[in-house]
């Protein structure tokens, strides 16, 4: 079995080694930069986690995990245009370092790419291992649909948790399916495994608004508060509305009218989330989701050592609710 | 055999009884509207003719001529909001009817829909399948991204051609040869499809280019010399600059300045297109890649009767030249 950080190596050192080789070079350009950026590629890491999982050499299933992760890249090129974001893992996104026209097309061209590396070396079971894909890929566009359809209107708890489901949480759970299926695991098993993945992505999003205004800036790694400045309509500021009293109600209304009074504005909002019962409610909803997780997990037919990288992914997604 | 209309009613039958049963409606909404705004659909009717060419039921290969027609539209969407296109086939485009980030974004589920009906009816071969409409796919974007270029410099002739193949001719090839594959045609045949496609979509696009400015405005449905009084760069403007004398390319380069004498500008500038050859070379290109075409369609191994839908069909793309 190999750590997290063995895989890590494993498939970057992967991706050093592809290349499209295809012109014209100002499609595959912006691709190479949006790929070469890194980040964490915890996505494509659970397609080969999912492998190991099920006895079959990480090694073997590169091909599908870069397809992951051509994927993921697909989705921020896109999303980046849509939210007109100038900045991606601390350097200039695709459309702003390029153009948007050419942004749209590596975007497409990258989704066409992942399809053929989930096809490589000739997997078995390839309409199973497409079908799966195509699910998870609808999700996702749906996911960020939603998401924007959210911009225009406040939704229900449900719906917001629907939306992080689709947008960030079934891409999880459709690598570990992805994995599984390569290996040939039971369907209960491969079932159990996408659920984890999936709760845990869910836990992991709603951890994430929650550290956004309750985190230290050391174990969130931005600045905190952020999310109320703006307004930002997070599981805390979904529930904190549907929560209040009317004179709470009020109280949050001036607030998000406020634009200048940044430090102040943290800190009544919070306050606010608080004695809502909206931060309570978001870290009982976190626990809920990585208690699910973790019942998944243990319902895999494997023994708890082969299990024991995947929980410790999860722990590294979730620890920090301490 | 079926005719070219019977084809086109059965496949039009086929597109009103689909529905992608999905929310949100906010993304599924443009994907039906572009999809009703019909179009001659010839691409998916060339799934269906290679079907029966083939001796398989055209019904039977009905989800994978819908995969081309969603690749199509997919493309068609994207291309629009890269052109700032207004109007498509007459009416409001999807960016313009609903807005940008929609449209890149049901674009971008269309295309995976397009994967999905490829697997419809678990067809045979499917890695093959994929993979040659994923070489398809790649060659439309790469084209796309040429033609953005080409805004940017004066292509040459070969590199003109180079982008029409791979933006347009490719998908006609691509759809024949999707065809032939789930007929199980044999490999030297499906290969001549797809010359006959990608051929016959060269000429086309080339005969597009010359009744622009040489055509009647009954036989070519739109005002005449647009393309002229935009400089936009044909096979004619690439031609003429290629082969004009020093006095010619002077000429040119003062009617590509002049923007307000249009009718004079249209005159001046076929007079330029005939004196430096242009025209008459245009004209050799299209006979050329018709001929090409005509060739492959000869070398399969099929009765010419089963043929002359295929034959009928590159008429009717190109009788316009007479």
């Amino acid at each position: 079995m190999h750590s997290i950080s063995q895989l890590s190596q494993i498939f970057d050192h992967y991706v050093r080694q592809q290349s499209f080789n295809r012109k014209p070079a100002s499609l595959y350009e912006p691709v190479d930069y949006i790929i070469q950026l890194g980040g964490k590629r915890l996505r494509p890491l659970l397609v080969l986690m999912a492998a190991e999982l099920f006895d079959k050499h990480p090694e073997s299933v590169l091909p599908q995990a870069y397809a992951i992760e051509l994927f993921h890249n697909f989705s921020l090129i896109h999303d980046d245009i849509m939210d007109e974001a100038p900045l991606r893992r601390g350097k200039d996104t695709v459309h702003k370092k390029y153009n948007r026209n050419t942004a749209i097309l590596s975007g497409d061209v990258m989704l066409v790419w992942a399809y053929e590396y989930l096809l490589k070396h000739n997997p078995a079971k390839t309409a199973e291992l497409i079908k799966v894909f195509n699910q998870t890929a609808m999700e996702v566009c749906e996911g960020q649909q939603l998401d924007m359809e959210f911009e225009q209107r406040m939704p229900t708890v449900d719906e917001y948790i629907e939306m992080i489901t689709l947008k960030t949480a079934v891409l999880l759970g459709g690598a570990l399916r992805i994995g599984a299926l390569l290996s040939e695991a039971v369907e209960s098993d491969a079932k159990h495994l996408y659920e984890f993945g999936t709760n845990t992505g869910i836990a992991f999003q709603l951890l994430d608004d929650l550290l956004d205004s309750f985190g230290t800036a050391e174990s969130f790694g931005k600045r905190i508060g952020g999310d109320i400045v703006q307004n930002k309509k997070t599981i805390l500021l979904i529930s904190a509305i549907a929560k209040a009293n009317a004179a709470q109600q009020d109280e949050l209304k001036y607030w998000m009218n406020e634009t200048q009074q940044d430090p102040l504005k943290i800190e009544a909002v919070k306050k606010l989330f608080k004695e809502t019962g909206a931060e309570e409610a978001a870290r009982a909803l976190v626990h809920d989701y990585h208690q699910k997780a973790i019942l998944a997990l243990n319902a895999i037919q494997v023994s708890d050592a082969r299990k024991s990288v995947l929980t410790e992914f999860s722990e590294m997604l979730l620890q920090r609710i301490h």
